[in-house]
């Protein structure tokens, strides 16, 4: 299969197909593509459009529709839906899913929502659901799972799995637990094939099971889920009793997220925003970071103001030739160090105390920096520039390099340690930080080698 | 539960019960910890140390350990032991991760290891998928699934489950075949659970079902996956036979390395290095990119030598200052247009025509470089600059903020259109070009504008 490319033409149809209520025509596409394309295709209608379209599509499927498309579009059509039909909607959707859709809405209707869903063990799931943070284990969980009893036998519990089984999407694990509902193991479905139909469970399950408490925070589930390979992973409270259970596909747009959002703001671009989002939204994400920039480089003018007599110096105000080559370097090594070490937090492989990374960074940066200045002199010669210029701007250029690595590699540690999120230290902060730090050095070196 | 975290401690005590050949109290530790947990443990051991470690560890465990550890690691495991006992590891692990790991053998090896494997299928299974490239859906699938035929009844069907069950880590979905073993449909465990016994599968299955064909890209696998939230997907030839399942524990790495690569290519740093990696490696990583800013600095060295007369000019001479401002933000409004283009790319969401989304770019980097415009002239007035100057500065920076996301936007999507990776355009190379074309054209516009 390819995955499905939304046309102009297909669209341009759609609204067509929609102005004359051509309603046979869209109900029938509407049962032919997959939620997700469907999805696609409400992200890219007009609203007005979008609503007609989406009282169309057979219940089973809107569920699945709404999770799918865009936050904003989404409130725009639950706007236009009334109490009644959001709750229809909601009792086809697993309680994961329903919660996070319920969470959107204004709290008065949040509430208006939940009385009108007509299974109250749907209701009451939902609203313990909305009880737990959006970013914890609690807030990924999904009401739905297999449980079985230990004293159970096997045929029991293949009886009560086959009602149960029909609530739940996808069946990963068995849970098993005890007349408490603590969670004491899991059966996997191939156990249960090859069991024997009159043993207990008590006998076949394995006592042993990986699980999350409920407040555990999410990032640190999916690092877990990813570590071990598990495709679900069981929710426990304090007392060890089963709450729910996360699965892996929530996990890996989890994943995703948090790897663009890491990526974002290493090219200084904040919040959720997309190439496709409004001028205005991209504004927001972006304008803040080149302010922070502008700052810099005006922090930068008065920098190199300090030196403005060097101008007259007629071998030395050379050095302003090499002011955006100092910054360049400065920037450049600052990110290469922050990204290494950011990722390495970010997979748990930053091991050792801080010195030790620090001095790791020191030599590294030697190296790197000795080389790229063996470059400068070369090219020194070749431009027949008074040796103890080049000699200076080299030198300088080391020193800048080496403490714009170790900038790069301290800030996000220490971000880290205090609970900050370090992706925010690999873009446009360290540039802008290292590129002030580095002129001021180049100069301040310079001014003691050449002695001006 | 929290994910092992390695201790020194742990290791140093390891490291004195293998030089105390205490390999009771080692191999309990063995059983004790989880596979990925005693990966990292090889991971940090000295190479001796770690073979004779690992020749302690269950036969059921090896194999799940070999695929955890670091390919390097491995490579030196695999090194010490003999064609039989590799051979004999194999036996134990799923068909795709034995062809990973025989794969990294020299080829002479690689032969001698697949004649030692004593099950026939199994090494038949090998040497098919060694034949697929390693990026291929037929270099990420396995072998192993469960197939039923469409003519047999349920019961049948169980039974011949159970049997290929044993064989299959984790049962997702079971595949629906012809007696051409061409693939018709797929039949949930839930249905399965829930199904009559007497009934024909021809009956039961959903005869839809989606495949990707063997030579089909990884990465785009990975899409299909995500977007359609599968958690296996069967993989077929051109004649709809079906060869093996794709599993989402490979797509979760796939992405997250994906995403991986991609960050550490914005930052400039290539290859798959590590934080924990050595000086060399790290060298080997980042300093071509270094070398490659140091090239573009060098250029803007030119570029401003060709300016040197306006330093004499008394007040003309302030944009020197200006130029670390110009660069830097000629970099930021660089790497943001790219990254978020490379990774609307990523995503499938870049739609429209190239022209379209150069004229939104202009529209939102003169929103942007407007602004930044008025605080440089607030900025002069403050500083008590000429007017002259301050307006000059500020609209030739407002041209080279358009110019930069212009190049931004233009790189990635030509490449990307020509079949290059995009995401090499984010980094230093975005940095780099937009450095140089920002400070010539920051003072090419200040000389017509100033007539210097």
């Amino acid at each position: 299969m390819t995955p499905f490319q939304l046309s102009d033409e297909l669209l341009e149809q759609i609204k067509l197909d929609i102005d004359a209520r051509h309603d046979k025509t869209l109900k029938k596409l509407l049962q032919e593509y997959h939620y997700a394309d469907l999805a696609e295709i409400f992200d890219a209608l007009p609203i007005d459009y979008g609503v007609y379209l989406f009282k169309l599509i057979d219940t089973e499927k809107t569920s699945d529709v709404l999770t799918e498309i865009d936050e904003d579009v989404r409130e725009d059509i639950l706007e236009a839906l009334s109490v009644k039909e959001i709750a229809a909607e909601l009792n086809e959707i697993d309680t994961d899913d329903a919660a996070d859709i319920i969470a959107e809405l204004p709290e008065e209707r949040q509430k208006e929502v939940i009385e009108q869903i007509s299974d109250t063990e749907f209701a009451q799931d939902i609203r313990e659901l909305l009880t737990y943070d959006e970013g914890s284990a609690g807030g990924l969980m999904a009401k739905e799972l297999v449980r079985v009893n230990q004293n159970w036998t096997v045929t029991r519990c293949v009886k009560e799995m086959r009602i149960q089984a029909q609530e739940v999407t996808r069946v990963h694990s068995i849970y098993v637990v005890d007349d408490e509902n603590v969670l004491l193991g899991r059966l996997s479905l191939k156990d249960l094939l090859t069991a024997n139909d009159r043993s207990k469970i008590k006998s076949v399950y394995i006592p042993k099971v990986d699980s999350v408490h409920v407040e555990e925070n999410g990032e640190e589930v999916a690092k877990i889920m990813s570590k071990y390979d598990l495709e679900a992973i069981p929710v426990v409270d304090d007392d060890k009793k089963l709450l729910g259970r996360i699965t892996i596909d929530d996990i890996v747009d989890l994943i995703k997220d948090e790897a663009e959002r890491d990526y974002k703001l290493a090219a200084g671009i904040s919040s959720d925003v997309q190439a496709d989002d409004s001028i205005l939204e991209l504004t927001r994400a972006r304008l803040p970071w080149l302010i922070l920039g502008l700052i810099g480089g005006l922090g930068s003018v008065f920098i190199l103001e300090g030196f403005e007599g060097v101008m007259s110096h007629p071998s030395y105000r050379t050095l302003f030739f090499f002011t955006p080559l100092i910054a360049a370097m400065a920037g450049n090594v600052g990110v290469q160090s922050s990204a290494i070490i950011v990722q390495g937090l970010a997979n748990d492989i930053v091991k050792g105390s801080l010195w030790h990374r620090l001095l790791k960074e020191i030599g590294l940066s030697l190296i790197n920096g000795g080389a790229l200045a063996i470059l400068v002199v070369l090219f020194g010669w070749i431009a027949q520039q008074p040796i103890e210029v080049s000699i200076t701007i080299a030198l300088s250029m080391l020193c800048v390099i080496v403490v714009a690595a170790l900038v790069g590699t301290f800030v996000p540690i220490v971000l880290h340690r205090r609970g900050i999120d370090p992706a925010i230290a690999t873009g446009p902060f360290i540039t802008t930080s290292n590129d002030i730090f580095g002129i001021f050095l180049f100069f301040y070196i310079a001014k003691l080698m050449l002695g001006f």
